[in-house]
């Protein structure tokens, strides 16, 4: 494709690096700011400036804040008993969305992944060992990672690391989605949930 | 959705506010700036911005252009004798790709929409009626607008406009798409491609 003009070509270049947007979503956007006020493409701009400059992770629990401790993590209202161990941010808020969950968080920043060159190194495991370490408050470390192998993985990898520190240490439940139908989960899925069934009521 | 920070939910915000991207994408394009290298995002907000203050519209065709005339306008390898109208600079982009135009253009910045509020007045109409009075270069003028309703207004306004001026005045084809299955392609579009056929070969 040939741009009518450079800064439409590098303004398309930069926003079709962003993940799962190519170079016809990119010039669409592009010509899109070029229509609209202007003040709303300095807004934009400004917003991922501040963003990328200012953004803060939590020195306790890793998760993205605003302050160098998080809100849940300074909250008094949350069950400090309880420790939900997630893979990033997105999780955190994903489990928060569902009102179930009152107790702190640990943000890994990612799964062990072999094939794309992450290790144990890599993640906020050792903070993770350290923050339970020596300490009474917590006591239960739920592993709520995603059912994958690098998942999987991960949960026993952490698990080998903190089974000695006697805290109850518990995953959380496989098995077939609610509101999903039956017959079609896959049979890893609908296995687990009859391994894993629970009394009725 | 709670978002653990307000340059987050910021952030997202802006984003959303682009045509097609709706809150969780805007999240996961967030997520991934903050994972993502600073300069990275910090390259995005600078072309974003650049380009919204730099842009220059052609004074002659109206086109996105870097500089007062565009590089078409500018060219002495293009055809003068034509000219191609067209609704905006994404069709000029398209028109070009199609490597079988070598004409100029004049870009109208929309059609003749009155359920949008638009009338002839918003357009570019006025500029290409004054462009082609009086003036013996430009023969013959295209008008290549999308085959809708306020394609057709569009046409059908500027004709009346410029019928008196002596050019010759043509409309871009209207038939089957190239490559696709007859079978489907709607009653209109058949019913045309058999009005408007030509001679074999």
């Amino acid at each position: 494709m040939e741009y009518p003009s450079k800064l439409i070509e590098n303004a398309v270049n930069q926003i079709a690096k962003l993940p799962g947007i190519g170079k016809k979503t990119a010039l669409r956007l592009v010509l899109h700011l070029i229509k609209d006020k202007e003040e709303n493409t300095l807004a934009l701009a400004e917003a991922l400036t501040t963003l990328r400059m200012q953004i803060k992770f939590c020195t306790t629990c890793h998760n993205i804040s605003d302050h160098d401790i998080c809100s849940i993590c300074q909250s008094h209202r949350r069950d400090r008993a309880l420790l939900c161990v997630v893979e990033d941010s997105k999780d955190v808020m994903a489990i928060e969305n569902t009102a179930q969950y009152n107790g702190t968080y640990h943000v890994l920043g990612g799964v062990i992944s072999p094939m794309n060159g992450v290790g144990p190194a890599d993640l906020n495991i050792e903070s993770l060992v350290q923050r339970l370490q020596g300490q009474i408050e917590i006591k239960e470390v739920i592993l709520a990672l995603s059912p994958t192998m690098e998942g999987d993985t991960t949960a026993f990898y952490i698990n080998r690391r903190i089974k000695d520190l006697s805290l109850k240490i518990s995953v959380i439940a496989r098995g077939v989605p609610v509101g999903g139908d039956l017959e079609y989960a896959d049979e890893i899925t609908l296995g687990r949930s009859i391994i894993g069934r629970t009394l009725f009521g």
